[in-house]
């Protein structure tokens, strides 16, 4: 299925020893082999145990270094310390990979951790790949290698199915598990890594990926480790038309950490989380439940062309509801063409709504096939995206067969044409729900859930039809020498370097040199020193100066000021054009440990750590991307002409974003942080009015 | 039970007629019967039907003009025409309520609507109270009297509870007891009011309120009629320490049109209807299965005393998940104290963690009675108000007796002491959270959902905790002649005539009178006419004068701005000393024709529509509403000082809004709006820097 990948051994092992196998099926190293003898593993078992020659009637080995030749996988179930040697026993013998169920490693103590290396170091020696320790196995639904001791697979039969379960918590996969079974679709993966000393859940994602059988991936993990590795799986996942759905736990831990003194300080890493899972089409839920339920429409749909939804619903009030939730999410309501108001208006009893949402009404009692012909209508309109099918079916009343029938035959048809089909059944008919599950109809529940995965789901296909960036050609871009924070007037010749729109400025050394630049008044006078980042608050500012008099003053004004605060070195005033009109924006960045460059879009002014209205971005970006970020700034509409005023140049702010995060993205983390506060957006163009830029500590902050 | 209430005929009857009775149970007028005879209705029940002398073996009478003396309840199933006759007649003979389940009425056309009067004349004319029409009808499941021929009857057999369901929809109430009964808990009143002719929602609210064995309303609602009564019975909720819970349905605009649509009433502001429940403690909920899953916490658990969470759960991902949400939602984790961390660690095993969340491990599988010592221990902690125990439990193994026992142990005797103990169960064991039900935990299979209901929950608490604002005392407030908007300067003479804080100033008639004006410069001129709101678009605005020559200077030009732009009548110009400092808010106030008044309190400038940073209030005011409100806004840590700057009187600034809403709420709608924009908020009181006030005209906009 995938012999070719490295770790076809751990996913489709084809002969599996069990070390620590025991006839007791209540212990672990028992329960292993019923595992694989229930779930129908037809490759070669090797229990290896030091005191029997057979286990649960297999024969079985006294030592892994008995092992024959070419052993695609060995599970180690004992204590930590005969662990250790199993694992060196099975990487000499050549075994290809290595589940280490046991605990007592790294999550223990520093004498764990040292263990720990030592099963990675003896794993490597030999390129045999290592799962765990501390794990809770991996199992492969097709094959029925079942190497796992979870209670998941002894609580009912898992069934193969197009998911793949790769968490970082066995607990996790677990319950995963079981809100699959329940939902009455199987999976092809379940794999827990534990402490990952070598293997990854990055890595396995983009592993189970390869496997035609795997269409959706469900992760879970509390850090994000093996990054490149998770960029390549999600780039597979689109390439392959398959999504990763996550769970990434931790959300609000990093969102406490107070706020920096500039806006690239802002990126803490939820935010930067959030961006790069955004970036990489990456769907993220926030928690299980929601997880399982966007898997379901992500295992039965094929992408939708639009986000613009058609209701049907056999009760008004349902309907009214679940528009609220869809406009709430970000769908939009579909205004039907007057072709389908007047096929609804034929079909449906003269009392029932042909608006959207459309309300077939109680009458569906009485004649069952009004659904056969309202649904085709509505999903045929060429404004219609999605339908939401709304069901309140409380009684026996109902046909449901034919209500089976009917969307079920939609949803089947309507995804060829790029429209989804999704269900809500809400009351006293579970069995309608699991009949529409059964025939690949995505049915919840839970009104509200419902349309938010739609909302999740549509977000995700917008995203596929974005193209994707151009990789950054690799700009040499122009460096400054030293450390530390630049002053305003070096971060700004660097950025004119860059080929930004810097606002028109001289340095002058004195009040008499100040006065003499040749700029149209008025003029702005600042302090400029490295040691100067929060030059307003010193009183190391003047706005709005006309005539060489003031420009004069201000300057004696302003350098007096930076001395008397103590202010060195001081290189002396940045005289420049004040830029009047216009809103004002600020533009970050940063250079992550992890994720590396990260791009920051923000409202300006002083206040832009308290009022939050920031979106992050990850380059390389696409035009689109900066455009929906621009537009998901609450200042948006400001930019736009709010109140009859003129719009500004947002072509010009894309411009700007795009060509500062592809000059960013390629200084390799040689500048940790920029900080573009305040850029004017204007009539025409934009301007950068302020800029301070850090360089990395060659000794400690050495870029990627 | 509730004989002296004016609905007590309706909500329990102690005889039934059924006009339109029919032998055929397929038929309305036979499922009645039959549901009044299964459900065990122990009261008369009097068929009536035109060409029968008996009924599914009662005798029936010919017409309704032959009821005896003292029936409480008739209901009316016949055809919208024989219906009209039908009321009538019921009337006349003194029929105390009348379920009129016929359509064809208001819902319909104009003629129906004129039918409809009719019904309601007719009742009036007698005293007798009218449900419906074009409804499906109201049910007491503790007595039996089911009047309704909603299939939630037919389905399964619904159970008496401590819920009441009163919906506008009849499909949304069946849905709602649909779902009460998937979670095993009953309902005493299901109720269904249709166009509303007479009874509506809030009336029922009201009413069912009285009953003792009523812990619960769940109510939908398209549009909030009768207000008042809506008060007076969202204030009973809360003597008798009851909840209610609502879905309004229409909350975003295409919503609202779709119900509009759907019932033909009126869009209601969504800001003002949010604010308006909030502020009366109604609870609200997005969907029916939200509501469903709060009405589970309100039916089972007493008032929390604060909303700080401590987690505990047998997967640590799990808790971690739920701990986002928790955060997420406005919700605290607790702090553990030393002494309750010890005493986890002496009963944990060692490698579980003993932080908050507190991970009992998968241990919990060989020690049962983990959580035995563990739940105790986390609720007695001072620090936590709320325990959530969230439970993954996949498999066979788990001794889900022991568990259940020490869950529900710890529910019933924490509540006592105002803790509330929730639980999510994820995962394969359905029979764990039917166990739990049925003890009286609240349990969900939703983890993230679990969280957001018992956030709404603490929310209420928070609610119950606050005291009441006092009633406005009638106050006379100086009101202005005329009608219309008032000039700047007319408008600051009002605000300042109720006592609020507004920046010194004088109107002058000439530029020399204006020079002339005593007041600490800089100051600032402004052009003075009711016909100029918008003056700083107009160029009629000049700040930052210092000295007589630039005061004339400006006063000179604002007045020939104004004339040029064609203003008229100019009362002058506003001669006014100029704010510096502080932070810049918005005060609004607008008398809504449903809710009366509603007060604004948003961040300041030109932007507040945009930025839509603000928040409604609805007085009378109590001054811990005000402190919330100010606490909500994106600015507020603008307010205490961010950034290291001094905090700023915010005291002040609630103590303006306290009076300003306390006068405008005694205008009784004389003032449709007044707009405060800018109030300076400083580091020593406030000052209201502008202000328009529209005074409304006598003959259209008369208050309430």
């Amino acid at each position: 299925m995938m012999a070719d990948h490295d770790l076809a051994a751990l996913l489709d092992p084809k002969s599996i020893a069990v070390v620590g196998a025991s006839d007791d099926p209540g212990k672990i190293g028992g329960r292993l082999l019923r595992f694989l003898s229930e779930y129908g593993f037809a490759g070669d078992v090797l229990p290896v145990n030091p005191t029997r020659d057979a286990i649960q009637g297999l024969p079985a080995l006294r030592s892994a270094d008995h092992l024959p030749d070419g052993v695609d996988l060995a599970v180690v179930v004992t204590a930590a310390d005969a662990a250790r040697d199993a694992v060196q026993a099975c990487a000499r013998r050549g075994v290809r990979a290595c589940v280490v169920l046991s605990s007592g490693f790294a999550e223990l103590d520093a004498d764990g951790e040292r263990a720990q290396r030592e099963l990675v170091a003896a794993a490597r020696a030999h390129g045999m790949r290592l799962l765990g320790p501390n794990c809770q196995g991996i199992a492969n639904l097709a094959s029925g290698a079942v190497t796992s001791f979870s209670s998941s697979f002894t609580n009912f039969p898992l069934r193969d199915g197009p998911v793949a379960i790769v968490s970082q918590s066995g607990a996790v996969a677990g319950m995963l598990a079981a809100l699959q079974h329940q939902h009455a679709t199987g999976l092809r993966y379940w794999a827990a890594t534990g402490n990952e000393a070598d293997v990854s859940v990055a890595e396995l994602i983009d592993a189970v990926l390869d496997d035609p059988g795997v269409r959706v991936v469900q992760a879970y993990c509390e850090h994000l480790a093996d990054v490149p590795r998770l960029v390549a799986a999600a780039e597979k996942a689109r390439r392959l038309g398959k999504a990763v759905l996550m769970v990434k736990a931790g959300a609000t831990e990093a969102g406490a950490k107070a706020a920096g003194s500039h806006t690239g300080a802002l990126a803490q890493p939820e935010v930067v989380v959030e961006a790069f899972l955004r970036r990489h089409g990456v769907v993220r839920a926030r928690s299980l439940t929601e997880l399982s339920g966007l898997s379901r429409i992500f295992e039965t749909s094929a992408p939708v062309r639009g986000n613009r939804v058609g209701i049907v619903s056999n009760s008004g009030g349902l309907g009214v509801m679940m528009a609220d939730v869809a406009l709430t999410e970000g769908l939009e309501l579909a205004e039907l063409t007057d072709g389908t108001r007047e096929t609804l208006r034929a079909v449906l009893p003269p009392f029932a709504a042909v608006g959207n949402p459309v309300d077939v009404t109680g009458q569906i009692v009485q004649q069952p096939h009004l659904l056969t012909r309202v649904l085709p209508a509505l999903a045929a309109d060429p404004w219609v995206d999605i339908v939401l099918v709304a069901l309140g079916i409380v009684g026996p009343t109902y046909d449901i067969d034919t209500i089976t029938d009917d969307v079920a035959a939609l949803h089947a048809e309507a995804a060829a044409r790029g429209v989804l089909v999704a269900v809500a059944s809400v009351g006293g008919r579970p069995d309608l729900a699991e009949r529409l599950t059964a025939r690949g109809v995505p049915t919840f529940d839970d009104d509200a859930a419902c349309v938010r995965a739609v909302a999740r789901f549509a977000e995700h296909s917008a995203w596929l039809r974005r193209p994707l960036p151009a990789v950054a050609p690799a700009v040499a871009v122009p460096l400054p020498e030293g450390a530390g924070f630049l002053s305003e007037h070096a971060s700004k010749e660097l950025m004119t370097s860059w080929g930004l729109p810097v606002v028109p400025g001289r340095l002058a050394a004195t009040p008499a040199a100040a006065a003499a630049v040749d700029l149209p008044h008025p003029l702005v006078v600042k302090l400029c020193s490295p040691a100067a980042a929060h030059k307003t608050e010193l009183g190391a500012v003047r706005l709005g100066l006309t005539g060489t008099a003031a420009v004069e003053r201000a300057a004696a004004e302003v350098l007096a000021a930076g001395r008397a605060a103590g202010i060195e070195p001081i290189e002396g005033v940045l005289v420049e054009r004040m830029v009047r009109g216009g809103v004002e924006v600020s533009l970050g960045a940063t250079w992550d440990p992890v994720f590396g460059p990260t791009v920051l879009l923000g409202s300006g002014g002083v206040h832009v750590e308290v009022l939050r209205d920031f979106r992050l971005l990850i380059p390389p970006l696409s035009r689109a991307a900066v455009v929906d970020a621009v537009r998901a700034l609450a200042i948006h509409p400001l930019l736009t002409g709010a109140r009859g005023a003129a719009p500004l140049d947002v072509d010009a702010l894309v411009d700007l974003v795009l060509r500062f995060a592809e000059r960013f993205a390629a200084t390799g983390g040689a500048l940790p942080e920029i900080d573009l506060n305040p850029v004017f957006v204007l009539s025409d163009g934009v301007v950068v009015a302020d800029a301070l830029v850090r360089v990395a500590d060659a000794r400690h902050e050495e870029g990627a």
